[in-house]
Order: structure tokens, then C-alpha cells, then sequence
């Protein structure tokens, strides 16, 4: 089994970042930054005669590196009580590949793969980050992901998660299930 | 009191927007098309020496355009579970906003303010989309604004919004309250 | 097709039976109202070698009157963000009756039916009120039972819920799904 | 600082007490297991003349219990996605005792407690779990008490949860904070 890790923060280094690394440091992954990307917002041609169009960014090329691996790892900071813009523009993306005739199958292909979820916040995330983590259930039931396992941590500033012993304890039982895994 | 509509659909008159439209229908508002204006996502440099860079996009000119109003009507289509990507993406810029020197007193005057949210989905959003108002609660709190109501209105296809008698007596109702608060 | 109501209230003529006494008049309905009753709180035996023992109480009796219909509403004030207690112990005693060989078939039977909820709370329940709905979800889910609709009322004081405009009317809406249903 | 223990499990040495003893272990603590009490349901009396009336239970022998205590551990099975019946009508009952001139200044003697909540499920707890947290997050702020944490367990048969390492880790976590706290 492969692991693709996508990343949703804006800073280098960040919580999210750091506490996912100790989840698959000597862990072969692929290492999507999406901030490294030009992701542009879905615009809504369901329901146009043309369908959806070509957005000409960056987007298909995330798309292509992710399929191919069994186990996706969501990595983002808690922006406002929930994913990052950025992730969530790529998130929203997905309403158009499902209908992209370059992509068939695409919904039964995310369905054969896992999902965890890795999210840092400083203000309360092991209660203000809930409505995500019920977010990531339905959006992983919509597409048929194996909703795996999740990882609430805390932290502010940086490095301030590296505090947060729980955080790293459930960090090391992840990698351990990963490892089991691949 | 006046009032300003930030629409976060991609579609031209989608069923949020319709469902809007009711709600505002001959009230003068300030109507703010997301999708027509360039937002940057926010990149997070709170830790960073230097700051908050400017972003070069059109996200101050939404700020400048929201502030003078006493409430916020935020209109989202449910994409994927919670408000579609381009209305998080301008959220996470408060971040930048709440430490940028040229707007000073933003919280406080955030904190003036009265919000509504009308959202509408088109997969089971009076039970999937009680996440995304849990979490526009955590965002009103945090910056202090009053969250005065919401609908949250069934609805795929062009106009299905339209069929949902629930949602549309809600409107009714927001509109009222509007007027009254007018 | 037929209905029952469950209440969970302990006031005669509460805000909540209020509610759905507008849902449901003039039509045919087998009521409950749980306070009349001795429901005792589940002893949890499902790993003893015994299995569970019989409480002695009303509560079989109770099931005996919801099987043979198609639609359950359930009608509870909000107490504490939640159902009340009486009918939380009502729900508790279903993991009894899944392992009673005395009701063969009751995961099949529950999971034929309709269910609606009615729950009226003075402390911000369209917000507060959002996690009680997601259990019921959960609940329903569980047992297999179609979560149909549900309304939330705002009423402390007696008849209070009376001035909640859109309860009203989605009462309205409910009654009308269910003469469709009859 | 001391500590009360309420106990809502209805299994004696059930996985949530389980999990609760590793956290309280040779520490001091008051334990209430509410499944050796008569707690009767409230009857809602807010608005009668008269007012709440006795109810002849062992319920405000259990207040009594708690009332000297800085620190209460709510130790609960999750049935039905929620804390036990049995813990729901004791919190119930804080209505009547809010009003009850036999305890002046109850809320202000619970707001300088803090909370802990501590429970265990058998399916997906991680996730259908959260709704109960949200709901003790409404009940602790309504009443004044800090949340200080939480853990929630994975386990069905018995002692299963002592197989959940991240639960067991949380708990130890949580004991070195009651330590600090004493």
C-alpha cells in the first residue's frame, strides 16, 4: 500500500505539518503542498449544457499523484473551526472531476482508498474542531473512503503541538497503523 | 441599519442566490459577487518577522465594501458539506485583517455587527449541514458578531431551492426581521 | 399507514406538545406520553451469561404500541441540549429489546418505519439543538429507521413556542407529509 | 483540590469505568456510581404556582455529595450515541436544584467547579461520540464549569478498552493533570 499526504497549510513548517511528519517520518510518501499549487475555486457548470470547463491550473496534475495510492492523509491547520481555503478549493474541485470524462471511475477509485485526517488548531480544537472531523465523515462517505482514523491536536505558535502529549502519542499509534498497513 | 450580501456561489443565480433573492427582494443591499473578484488564500505569517505580506489581490476592496454595512447576510451554496471554497478563503483573510495596521479596530467593528447565513444543498442539508452552522457560530463568536439566523434551504438542480415551502417561509421570516431591523 | 407519537415531556400541555399537537390534529394517532409510565434505566447485561433480565416495568408495553405502526414521532422538550432523560431511557432499553426473544425481528420491524422529530428548547435550539438532531440520526441509522424530517421550536415559558413564526409553518409542512403518508 | 467521580454505567467494571479507574487510580476521589440510587425524572414545575416539588429521592443526597468538590469526573457509557439515560436525568434535575432554596447559589458553587468527561462506545465513538461532547460542551457553559477534557474510548465487550492505546495514553494524560490540580 502507498500514502500520498496532502497538505493544506500556508506555512512552511507549520503544526499541521510537523505533527504529520513525526506520523510518517522514514515512511516512503508522496508530499503534496497544495500551497505550492494554483488551485483554482470550482465554478458550478453542473447543471450548464457545456458542463464544467477546464480551468487550466494546477488542480488535474494533484489529481493524477493522488490516485495511484491506497492511503490519502488530509494534513491541515484549523483555519476558522475548519480546513484551510486552499483545501477546501481542492476539495470542491473534486464535484467536477466526478463528471470529468478524463477521469472515469474517478468515485470508484477514491472509494478503494483510506483516509486520515491530521488537523491543528489553537483555539480549543478538541471541541472547536469537531464539526470538521463530522465534515471529513461525510464527505468520505460521499465518496466512499474508508474514514480511518483523525488526529485533533493543539497548537499556535510554532512548534506548539510538539506540547501536546496525546497529540504526539496518537501521532506514533497512526504511523504504527500505517506501518501495519503498507 | 444597512445591509451587504456576500454570496459565496460560483453559479449565477444558484439556488442560494435564489433563495437570497427572496430574503432581499426590494431591500437595498450591498450585494458582494465573490466569484467576480480575486481572493488570495490567506498565507499564514502570524510567527513570521515581517508579517502579513500584501496579497496584491481584491480581497481589502470586499473589506472596505463590508465594513460601513450593520449586517452580514453570508450566501453559500453547501459544497461538499460546508460553504463553498471562495467564501473560506476571504473568512481565513480576517486572519491577515485582524493584525493589519490599516484596519484598525476590525474586530471590534466586526463585533458591531449582526449575522445571517442562508445555505443551501442538495444532499440532506438540514441534517449535513448542521457541521457548517455550528461552525459559523464559533467564527461569529470569535470576532463578536451577533448570530441572528439562518435557513438552510433543499436544493440541486436551477431553482429546486424554489419547491422547499420550509425554506422559503424561513426566508419570509429573515425578510421581516430584516425590514424591522432596517 | 399509521402513526404513533412518543412524548418525552414531564409538563402537561409543554411547549413541545404544543408543537405537535399542531402537526398532528385531527389525525388518527396512537399517543404516548412516557411520563404516564415506570420506564426503568437499562442494566446493561448483553455480556452476561444470563442476558438481560426483565425490569418489571412498563416499557414492553410501550413497544407493544409502537410496532404496529409506520410513522414514530418522537416529541421532546430540550432539556439540558438533549432529549429528556425519559426518553433517553426509553432508547436505552431498545438495546434490551434487540437481544429479547420475545420480539424477534425487532431491528427489522423498527426498521420499516418513519420516523419525525419534535423538540422545542429556550435556549438557542436551532444552534444548541443541532447535536440531539445528529444522534437522532445516529439512532435511526442504527436501527434502520428513515429520519423523515424534524422540527425545531423556540419556547421556554408556557405556549411560548406559539410565537415561533417558521415552527409554525414547518408544523404545517410536517402535517402535510404525513395525511400525503396516511 | 478534590475530586468527585459520577458514574452513569449501568454494568458494574463496564469499559468506562474501566478507563476511568486507570485516570483516578491512588488518587483520592469521591466515587458516585448513580446506578445504586433512585433518581426519578424531573417533572417540570418552572411554571406552576407551587413550583418543583420533592421528589423523595436520592437525588439531592448525590448533590450534597458533589457540592464540596472542585473537580467532577462525568464517567459514562455511550448508549445510543449519547451518556446513559441514568446520567441524563440527574443533569435534568439541575433545573429543579437551580430553583431549589434549600441550595442557594448553586450555580455560582458549580461554576467554580471544573469538568472532566470521560466515556466509552462500541461504535465509531471517535466520531458519533462527538455530538455528546458538544452537548456536555452547552451544558457545562449554561452552568458556568471550565471543560478541562475529555477522552473518549473505544470498547464493547469487556475491558475492550483497554486495548485502545490512544484512550489509555489520554488517561494517563489526564491523571498527570488531576495530580498537577490536587
Amino acid at each position: 500500500m502507498s500514502i500520498a499526504v496532502i497538505y493544506g497549510g500556508t506555512r512552511p513548517n507549520g503544526n499541521s505539518e510537523k505533527l504529520t511528519e513525526l506520523v510518517i517520518q522514514d515512511i516512503a510518501t508522496e508530499k503534496i503542498y497544495l500551497r505550492d499549487f494554483n488551485i483554482q475555486p470550482i465554478i458550478d457548470m453542473r447543471h450548464s449544457e457545456d458542463g464544467f470547463q477546464e480551468r487550466n491550473d494546477d488542480y488535474n496534475s494533484i489529481i493524477d499523484r493522488i490516485l495511484p495510492h491506497d492511503i490519502l492523509i488530509f494534513s491541515t491547520p484549523i483555519y476558522w473551526y475548519s480546513m484551510s481555503g486552499t483545501m477546501k478549493n481542492f476539495i470542491d474541485r473534486w464535484s467536477q472531476t466526478l463528471r470529468d470524462p478524463k477521469y472515469p471511475g474517478f468515485k470508484s477509485k477514491m472509494a478503494s482508498k483510506k483516509a486520515f485526517v491530521i488537523a491543528v488548531g489553537g483555539d480549543a480544537p478538541y471541541i472547536k474542531g469537531l464539526p470538521m472531523i463530522q465534515q471529513f465523515q461525510y464527505i468520505f462517505d460521499f465518496i466512499g473512503m474508508e474514514f480511518a482514523g483523525y488526529i485533533l491536536g493543539n497548537g499556535n505558535k510554532p512548534e506548539e503541538v510538539l506540547q501536546d502529549k496525546v497529540a504526539l502519542f496518537a501521532a506514533t499509534q497512526m504511523r504504527n497503523q500505517l506501518i501495519e498497513n503498507i
